[in-house]
């Protein structure tokens, strides 16, 4: 019988998201522009026992946000589902909620309901966010000959705590969609070379990045997750004001693979199934 | 240093509603009629290791639907965070959400995302659901004089498996808005006598029931959780045609208290975290 490490998490995401229509982005997109996404942080995987409440609250959430920021959206409203040992203190449940307030609030987003329930071992908080994005922007619109950016430093998220203190690129997105017009985006997750690969397979294309431009050490730089940074496209001749601000890492092409100065990348982020 | 446990989940509940405004009832009421609730199921709290992966899906689906029908709301979107083992079977996971989409499907509800990551110890599954109602039901509107009913049947869903295969009261409620005036409705979740200490908190009003009009054995039809029945009030003279449908347990009393049978009623439904 084949589990869920067997198939590994791209595999079962790819099961799932076949009875999903229209599944493969960052948030879902309802009618009238409505977004929706949900990110469950989980201790022992996105953080440890030790990490102050305070941080976990304001990464659990800011992931959420970051989703919405990869739609150039701008988020309105969330809820909240924890899992809880009936020891922890009450204080942690509280700093852990001025977190989830703290980054929300940079954003003009409310925290408007949620619940809890007991939990034995491994304590978690989902995060569901609904947001809007008059025309929100999806993974599948890269176009051969689009420039490739992304919007800051990659890679050593986890030894540099940045997962947990991280602003998602909400101002950023919203700017570039309002000024440029954005082909594909999404955020940055699970690490440069395994989200290229979701880039490339929604947008039926291929990317071709170079080692010299991507901001930050490799191997790292590549695949060590929540970067939560965005990876987007535009067309070439609205490059030049971006080299500003972002960084250009390469190029799409009509070849549906990934090539890291000219060979062919093994997809290698972070999986949470990993097969063996 | 006081522990979530110390406070009860109803105190922690109170502590963290301070901060969200219009907290208290079974969705988040937002702009233009959404509704917005999440609500967790764990292994070993809500279901036993050994429960059918279907029944879970539709459990965890159920539950929220049920928050949609007490605001007498249409349920529209749904999504999914589940923390998965990374030795369960692939099989189970589609299970899962065979289980969810059938009741979902039932109300024209459609999974439109999700997430997942791994546990070590307890899975888990949180459904998040959007939805919408014209006039939302609120916990805060019964008035002194009024009717109170309940739907169905309460008390002993773990022993006879209901809480794994109940029907979600949309139908009913909308049926119930359409043509009556509720005045307050919130679904039966942690025991008939606690859901009736929240109605009687956010009306300010009381409530007086009669146990031989409780349509179940006492004291686990007062005490019981997860009847996923709805607890409403309408004005006395509506409560003529509603009787060949539903049962009517008691009137909304000025004095804030429960009473059954004339006696001050012990608060004594589910609690996540009780206190010793």
């Amino acid at each position: 019988m084949k589990t869920v490490r067997d198939i590994g998490e791209f595999g079962l995401i790819r099961q799932l998201a076949k009875n999903i229509p229209r599944a493969g982005d960052d948030c879902a997109v309802l009618p009238d522009g409505l977004l929706l996404t949900c990110d469950p942080v989980i201790e022992g995987v996105h953080f440890l026992p030790k990490t102050p409440a305070r941080k976990i609250g304001w990464k659990a959430m800011a992931r959420n946000l970051s989703d919405i920021a990869a739609m150039a959206g701008q988020p309105r409203s969330a809820v909240v589902s924890l899992g809880l040992r009936p020891t922890t203190p009450v204080r942690w449940v509280r700093e852990l909620y001025a977190g989830m307030r703290a980054v929300a609030g940079k954003f003009g987003c409310e925290i408007v309901g949620g619940d809890t329930a007991h939990v034995r071992h491994e304590q978690f908080v989902v995060v569901t966010l609904l947001g809007h994005a008059d025309r929100p922007v999806l993974r599948s619109g890269a176009k051969v000959g689009d420039a490739v950016f992304v919007t800051g430093k990659l890679g050593g998220a986890f030894r540099s705590g940045k997962h947990l203190t991280f602003t998602p690129r909400i101002r950023e997105a919203q700017w570039l969609a309002k000024n440029f017009r954005l082909h594909a985006m999404l955020d940055i997750s699970d690490g440069l070379a395994s989200d290229l690969c979701r880039l490339v397979e929604a947008s039926r294309v291929g990317v071709e990045i170079f080692s010299n431009q991507i901001p930050g050490r490799l191997p790292g730089a590549l695949t060590d997750g929540e970067d939560f940074e965005l990876l987007f496209t535009v067309a070439a001749r609205d490059a030049g004001p971006l080299r500003k601000k972002f960084y250009e890492i390469g190029r799409v092409i009509r070849k549906p693979v990934v090539l890291l100065d000219g060979q062919p990348l093994q997809e290698k982020g972070y999986d949470h199934f990993p097969q063996r």
